[in-house]
């Protein structure tokens, strides 16, 4: 039985325990599937409601069917965390990158400057949009979303970049805000 | 039986049609509570998973136990939402901010510049973090922090403002990048 | 005969007691035309010659002879407001655009973010101006007085665009430095 | 009889010709006591009532009683005019710094970065608030004015500190929105 | 006798070949050494001279005698190159912070956020000052600098500490310019 | 046998005393040509390899063989240095271009806004990229550096380009860093 790390932010607010058994059986296929109970959902065990919330909103936007796969929602996640300097995300996602892709020098390039990552243009075309919605989202207008459409996204995709990019500007400032901070064990993986 | 609007946003991603029956309920309860569908569900409404992660989130957020009230809680969507130029929000959270305080000049003070609004040192504290949260969450360090404990928050509370806070810098995103449009009804309201 | 507020700014400069009789007559002319001396008059008044100096150059940016609509110069007064979160100037001249245009959701939209306002192209290009005047004047080059000129501004035109823009660009200061509060009239008004 | 400059902006609005027998009068005396009529009023003087309306708010905000000196003001149009990058103002108004101090080196450091200065800490303040105005008039608070009655600055002074920070935000958008150009001789003077 | 990589570079400028003796002698010592020859290097060995000034010139900031060690040197070269996007110097002072400190942690965290790292006092205000330097060296005044001397420093270390992240500033700029890319070794180097 | 000014920055670095021969007879050549040490070797001086190394990184910049003609480099000088405000280089560098075009008129135009200063299409492609290097190094990509070759620039000169400007990226923030003060006698040459 597996116990969630109590000390992942700057706030007093530690896990229930005992954990209720839903959240305990989560964790513990966490730990053996991940080798770790990721700290952020460590952060949410002091209120079962905001778990279950957070996990549900979370699993539906990395995690659910859509025209982009998983590892380019890690590359915007990636992307959006680098403008807000979140460590948490940065480091976790970063993690993602590097074992989704097989590179980790792409892993490396998002998070100093996607700019001079290797991408085809689709990538690029949807990581310029998730850096414009990061930076100055009241600026985008209809010609930012018909840039998708011309390189081949649907707007059912296209709601699934709006959905991810937003995702990681809450979360970022989320970590921040609190000092969440990431396992240890992410730093090495995928070198 | 009420149909929700099926053009909120500048995708082509129309509700489904019939709405599952909980939805179609949902939908039923918010028309006749607030006289309409607010859009925002309007536009998750394309997936019955998507619609039901996003409320139950929102919800959480929003309308649970804090030792924020939900006039707090609109007052940062409020501050968030104008320093993102989110004319959904605004327009929703305004509305909000208007029919919770009684105080119209209350709402267009947060939406022009707070710093001018009437405000105690407790709220005026909570609506500095937010928006340092939301123009550069990563400069947040302890201090920023133990400057909402001084004025009486409490960890429990620092939480909710900053998931309340992080929240929007999400919504107005997602809002903006899909332009989705707010009811026309909010305009008015408790002016 | 009526009195100006001597409250308005955070200054102490009481507007002059008697007033001059030509004073005197304007105010009462406000009074009675618009049903209260705006406070930006009553601010002005503790010294003849600055109010005389300023209403001078006011009306003529505001009121004389132009090809642009007097509801026009309004857009242009909130747009260069928004951008600098000016709370009078917002309060005062978003009223004026809800009035004059009997839309009140285009002032809301002025407001919030002239993007998301339904602008014809003409009007579009005149606020995307003013907002650059209003960002970064320095980077002004021909091709973006051309671009005025290509959607039907004349040369005389463009004058009364930067006219008006700079003035807010002013105005606001002015407003923000001293702490300028709006008559609680505007809000309410043309809702 | 002196005849104005007919070419000191990008627009197409020539001086009326004949002048005004007022308006020619005025320039006259310019010619005769500053050896040029300034090209800013070359550029206004195509419609008499605006030449007017700004010559008599110029006036009395940089020539009027005051309890800032001449050059004081003259310190806050350069430093202003900096911040907006105006090529026009920095340069006529660089001049007059260099005239009314008798320090060439004071005019130098005004335009490139006040911080390095020799200032008392009177003018710093003076300058630090009016750099607050040019670059954020939305942030300033009550401790800001404070700020300026700490170091002597009387609640008219203040008044007329922001009179002409604020002037100059306008005028710097103005010269550069039409591309007025100084004249030539202010570069060489007091040098 | 190693060939340096000659498309290290966005500009079509090869390396001499052969190479000057002395230039060669350098190279295979740093192969010998380093095991790769850095690509700053190859990209300046195009010619003789300017690789000779830019070697002597950066050998004497990160290298010669100073108070502060090497590591710390390096600490400010990421700092400020994560300011500045800058993927070449990122990968390569990143992986000298990692050998360094032996900690890898420490190196992501002042690539990614170093307000998140663990530091003492007085590498903190070192850094906050080159971050300072980096982001507006022109607000620096007496103050900044007496801060780094509270902590400890003294004025040759200060000269120190502004001439390596003054360096950085400019070698950031000067390797995004053309597109520099760092050695593919330095990615895995002390994970 | 001149001696540099001892107090030329903030810091207590005096020059040492006496001059290595090589430092006195290369002072006493600047005494003889320029009519004066320039500070910024008199800053440098109290460590005669940092002296070298700078001198030799310097002169190799701005006086080696160049596509660009030294004019052309001071002017690149005078724009960077007018975004980082430093009143060092803009003060020398603004002498050197009055000096090296014989036109007053462009030294001032560099340092207030170079948009406005009378360049061909050639001269003004350098200028901009300059201060696309200045401003966010990090967007740079292939099609800013094609913008030179289409004005005629080779990639040599890019090179040269690039090597200018991020030179004062550096240069300036070491003079801010450090308060390293201009000799007097600049600030009236070549009026």
């Amino acid at each position: 039985m597996t116990k969630p790390n109590p000390n992942t932010t700057a706030l007093n607010l530690p896990p229930l325990d005992p954990l209720p058994d839903a959240t305990q059986k989560y964790f513990d296929i966490c730990q053996d599937k991940l080798g770790m109970i990721p700290n952020v959902l460590a952060a949410y065990a002091f209120d079962e409601d905001k778990l279950n919330a957070f996990t549900g909103f979370y699993n539906d936007v990395m995690l659910a069917e859509s025209g982009l796969s998983k590892l380019e929602r890690e590359m915007i996640a990636v992307v959006v965390s680098a403008i807000n300097h979140c460590f948490y995300c940065l480091t976790a996602h970063g993690a993602a990158v590097r074992a989704l892709s097989g590179k980790p020098e792409l892993g490396e390039a998002l998070i100093m400057n996607y700019r001079v990552a290797d991408l085809d243009p689709r990538q690029r075309a949807m990581l310029d949009f998730a850096v414009l919605m990061t930076e100055a989202s009241y600026k985008i207008e209809e010609q930012d979303r018909q840039a998708l459409r011309d390189v081949g996204f649907s707007d059912r995709d296209i709601w699934d970049i709006a959905a991810t990019a937003s995702f990681y500007s809450m979360s970022n400032r989320m970590a921040s805000a609190i000092d969440m901070r990431p396992n240890a064990d992410y730093h090495g993986q995928h070198r």
